[in-house]
């Protein structure tokens, strides 16, 4: 089985029946399974996670995109969260058996779609068209609100769809991503700095692991502080290279891990390189997993 | 998705014709993902392993059972391998949401469809209904060349079927047991002596943990020795804690591990308690994988 991930964001956060018909939109999909949906009401923001094999999950996505066209009207939105549309913005994640080339693929038809329904269609990450579309906040840039103006610019213009702001919907930003893996370790200090001299060791932007972000965090009622981490490509940046390195760097100082979590999802393979190394398993195959195996047909 | 695996052990491992009926049989079968099945020549036997939910699982293995009872004739059978019928061993294995006592119900249903055939049928293990019928050895005591004389004894009855000897097909021993993993340990050393000595370490039968079988065995071209293993119950004897034992009897000895290996497939469900142990992560639960959050519904 291929398998592609979605998980959009949808400006609104606080309508229960809004919400109710977005997320149907996608549980009644034949083949695609809704995995999460969460939503947030001072960001007047949901988010909902899907997978499926692709062409279930574009078609899935096309329904919710219809559903919160219908039900969002960006004239009246306020939220504190940034956003540029009623469906903000729609990463697709390749799982498994998906090259990123195939999800562009899928993200392309998607965005050429959303741009028959009206809706200007900004293409970021792996299917930017632009190299300064890569990043998101670059392309939320003015949010909704600058929309109006920017989108007659030459800077602004959308990659598919019409280049004149719609009022009620604003714009959407389609785009293909790496699955993520939010991963948190717990110290068994009180003392912040520990933390936040252990994220500058391990994070890309101070000279740390390529694929790694990561900020030192208090967590007050436990007594402890947390290394708090996205790990972007756990092919290139494994995940137990980075608890390694955190545990490494906290001895230093006389601390201990206490704990760890993984937030969310992650695909197995996010952790099949963990297994092989903490268990010296030097051949092993997540396709000897019998679940992943029974998804491989 | 519930999911119980079977793995039929039949006594025809040379024609290839016979062998792929057999296969194709399970293969054919709506809803049942054929994981693996190989043939010996020598022990004249074959092992099918697959897997699917129960109702599916039931019919493939009835649709197994008719092709191996046409094409394989016991009085024609031989092989080094000890067997009382055509389709000597069925264990099925509770993978998914599925209870010992449900997979126990699926086995006795097949065993009273065998009965039906005029094939005889033992129960075994988890679906034993004597206790000196829970081990595998002790019911296939005296083989098909035995069983003549056995079956009509109150000891040899079978628990369904006919109480007549079959000459064609023999017996079928069908049966319950917790998924098995067979992990093995090398270490980095060619002396026998140290693989023997953690193996019994580790062992039930001379003190170890209570889920464990184990032994050394040379690996004469590696110039290794390996402590092979079974470990029977992962969920009350964890792979990882076996794992440790064995590093820490070894390194006793200056020896250190050089490598693991997971004989053929496991659930995920083997390794979820490792990762938690090695990473930490005392929340881990196998729903935040993605491949097994898709097989929940």
């Amino acid at each position: 089985m291929r398998l592609i991930e979605c998980v959009p964001n949808v400006s609104e956060g606080r309508d229960p029946a809004a919400l109710e018909r977005m997320v149907a939109a996608v549980r009644n999909t034949p083949g695609v399974e809704l995995l999460d949906w969460s939503a947030d009401a001072d960001h007047n923001r949901a988010v909902l996670t899907y997978a499926g094999e692709p062409e279930a999950v574009l078609i899935g996505t096309q329904a919710l995109c219809r559903e919160a066209f219908a039900v969002i009207d960006m004239r009246t939105h306020e939220g504190a969260h940034p956003r540029l549309g009623a469906v903000d913005v729609i990463p697709f994640v390749p799982l498994r058996g998906v090259t990123t080339e195939e999800a562009v693929a899928v993200a392309r038809r998607l965005g050429e779609w959303i741009g028959e329904q009206g809706v200007p269609v900004y293409y970021y990450q792996d299917a930017a068209t632009r190299p300064e579309r890569q990043s998101l906040p670059d392309v939320r840039r003015g949010e909704y609100e600058g929309l109006a103006a920017r989108i007659s610019t030459p800077e602004g213009a959308p990659d598919v769809g019409p280049a004149v702001f719609n009022e009620r919907s604003g714009a959407s930003i389609v785009g293909v991503r790496f699955p993520l893996v939010a991963f948190n370790v717990n110290l068994a200090t009180a003392d912040l700095s520990v933390a936040r001299r252990i994220a500058e060791a391990v994070r890309f932007s101070s000279g740390g692991f390529r694929h790694v972000r990561a900020m030192g965090v208090a967590l007050e009622d436990k007594g402890q502080v947390q290394v708090s981490m996205d790990i972007l490509q756990y092919e290139k940046t494994p995940v137990h290279r980075v608890l390694e390195t955190v545990r490494s760097e906290a001895a230093r100082y006389g601390v201990a891990v206490a704990g760890c979590e993984l937030i969310g999802l992650a695909p197995l393979d996010a952790f099949t390189e963990a297994l092989r190394y903490y268990m010296q398993m030097h051949e092993f195959s997540s396709s000897q997993i019998v679940e992943s195996r029974l998804l491989e047909v």
